[in-house]
């Protein structure tokens, strides 16, 4: 029993026995209150300690940090602050934590917290957003599941770079130099294998980690991050779009139910924009507009941009995504239907010849979020899309076979795991939302 | 709605509407047989169609591997070889394989197969294990979330090798060398950065790929795979063992009962062996040795091993494994306490001073399929077994400070992932379980 489930009862419960950290340590020479956290929660279970246990005298010295182990009786608390607190039967310190402990009661910053990926998760605000990172997680693999999809595991080591944006790590043995006989990179994204696997399974995803090479220090850039990339054959621009926004609403909606105690936490530090701006998507169908739309009313914006150039042909940039989400639309919205020339050479060629179809689900704070679109059947296009962008046709011969073995079309889409963690916590930098961040110039621990 | 819900219903529907491949394509000028299949299972349902409907004379010529658009009843078959057929309303050729689409009707080696890791999920076989690999993994995910176990996600790019095993891919940026200002590996193991997570969270779990620069060539190693790593604070070796068995006896089970089709199909192909081993694994309890135990058994053994010397201190190779559990004790089993000597240093010291805590359980046809140890807690005795391996303290001073910041201990295992999905399905080459495997030398796709 851990103390998330011992509060959800909401019942006054004999025999409780927990083992967990103290993160609090407070009384007098009569009674002594010690805050115990297990991790279930970011709640802390008070426990009463009168001075009759037989070691009373040695708990003043129990450091916040310590591990330690209790028995007693959970019962309604007679003092504020908390419904419920521990009467302590008996308490025993497992681990004394050194005094040089970096987590102790006042606030550390977020600077100082990425100094101490092996300790930051034992603080309020990083035990909030790693505990609902590991939740949507599971809501993911749910979603996929109820709704019939394949899980399936891309490479991670690939000898193309899927998108040719040249941003790819080189992977090679120290010992055993060109291991692979080639050249061989980190994944940038396993959509084209799972592009092979849809035609088969109809449904799959993929949920692992992808990397780029980027220099850029942005608060949204890591060089390490997790993608959740589903393919789904049959499917045209419209299914896919569908697909994205059910998933969001379902998964969002689900951590949030599961995580009370957490979003009121995070719900107060943005002084309650949090859970308005979320629920203010869930409740709402998502907007859809067309790229040219999008053009319009940047045009017309009154807001100066730094990349001031507005006009058909340019590609979105962060500014231009959050002005249209954050301040146009106030929440989330679908750009379809892109300009060709700076998307991928996989992306649906439309009609018009000038532009595909694709959408970007874009989101306020964040700006793109997912990435997605209806794949291009038709292999003398795809043939021409690649000599265009110079890319190595026979080194992705098996990609264009797939369109000769029975591919009648597939759509996808890429979800930025990170950008949804930061866009249902309201962090705002990639850094506090990842365990164990790797950026440009950093790879602490 | 897909064809494995669809029969699962054991029922006449009116008025089914599907989207498929075609697996098979026969018939005469007045009736013809198809049999489609959607990837929910490796069961294909027979579509029978007569002369009336419109493009009757073009069906002949629909290929193996052509996607279809079917509508009509699913009635009960007066034919044998299936339960239920559909009655054909409208069939339409949504896209036609080409001739030399590789999966065909004659059976196939695994090895031509891997030749075409694109294509061959498209046969029983592999559409079985895949189909396998998806549900172990959900599975897993399921049992942690229901043992209230946080997801982490342990970086894959690192600054140490974990084990020291020197074994570690290098990582670099090609534009940007020392990306990281340091040497950056690709992780061989998530475990130490777990540890960090259950101070704190109690239990947790990684779920991801790990990497291994070996060059052995053999039908169980691959330099990319997937490792589930829990860790659980608190917990000494028989918890840990407990929670191990739990998890695979869970899983199991589960997958089982989810895949009565394809367990049929690859039963067969066993001879039906592969289910009777597995339910006399999950109706028995695991059975716990010493590995002295073991040792005074393989003293015992009549059969000549290749590694023929056998005392207190060698470490067990695969034959020594699998004739434990294969020949021995005709199911799985846990060996215990290991010799120090080639173990991890973060492994518990016993009282003997001459071995670990350690447990690996290993299992017929495979040997080791999960490696685990209740963990050294005392921090000099860790600062003196690193010494002993020649392990850089100060690059590993952020994991040793977990012992000073209230660790009173926890335990973990690692198990691979591929080698589980092995067992359970009884194919012999790990090649054949990943979708796209990468070895020394073989970098496809």
């Amino acid at each position: 029993m851990n103390i998330k489930k011992l509060l959800f009862k909401s019942t006054e419960i004999n025999g409780i026995v927990l083992r967990g950290w103290i993160t609090a340590n407070r009384g007098n020479t009569k009674i002594r209150f010690i805050d115990i956290n297990d991790g279930s929660t970011i709640t802390s279970l008070q426990l009463v300690i009168k001075s009759t246990v037989s070691n009373f005298s040695d708990i003043e010295k129990w450091r916040i940090g310590s591990s330690i182990f209790v028995s007693g009786n959970l019962l309604k608390s007679k003092s504020q602050g908390q419904e419920f607190e521990c009467d302590v039967l008996d308490v025993q310190l497992l681990s004394l934590s050194d005094d040089d402990f970096p987590i102790q009661k006042q606030e550390i910053s977020f600077e100082t917290l990425r100094d101490n990926f092996h300790t930051r998760h034992r603080t309020n605000i990083l035990r909030s957003v790693m505990l609902i990172r590991s939740t949507l997680s599971k809501e993911i693999h749910n979603f996929f599941d109820k709704e019939d999809f394949l899980y399936m595991n891309s490479p991670i080591i690939t000898s193309n770079d899927g998108e040719g944006a040249g941003e790819a790590f080189i992977v090679d043995s120290e010992a055993d130099k060109n291991f692979f006989l080639k050249k061989a990179t980190l994944s940038v994204t396993g959509q084209l294998h799972a592009e092979s696997y849809a035609i088969g399974f109809k449904k799959v995803y993929t949920f692992g980690p992808t990397f780029r090479a980027e220099k850029s220090n942005t608060k949204k850039h890591a060089a390490e991050f997790w993608m959740v990339e589903p393919e789904v054959a049959f499917f045209e621009l419209q299914n896919i779009i569908k697909l994205a926004d059910d998933m969001l609403k379902t998964v969002i909606k689900n951590t949030i139910s599961k995580h009370s105690a957490e979003f009121e936490f995070l719900d107060n530090k943005s002084e309650n924009k949090l859970l308005k701006n979320l629920w203010q998507y869930l409740d709402n169908p998502l907007k859809i507009i067309d790229y040219k739309e999008a053009i319009k009313i940047l045009e017309k914006a009154t807001i100066v941009f730094e990349n001031s150039e507005i006009k058909f042909g340019i590609d979105l940039s962060t500014e231009h995504e959050r002005y249209l989400s954050e301040n146009h639309f106030k929440g989330p919205v679908a750009v379809i239907n892109y300009p060709k020339d700076f998307k991928a050479f996989y992306m649906h060629l439309n009609g018009d010849k000038k532009t595909v179809a694709a959408f970007d689900l874009l989101v306020p704070g964040i700006g793109e979020l997912i990435g997605g679109s209806q794949r291009e059947v038709r292999i003398e296009i795809l043939n021409s899309r690649m000599r265009e962008l110079g890319i190595d046709v026979e080194d992705l011969k098996w990609y264009l076979d797939l369109r000769r073995f029975g591919d009648s079309g597939s759509s996808g889409f890429g979800l930025g795991f990170e950008r949804l963690i930061m866009y249902v916590t309201g962090i705002e930098n990639i850094r506090d939302v990842i365990p164990f961040p790797r950026t440009v110039g950093n790879l602490k621990m």
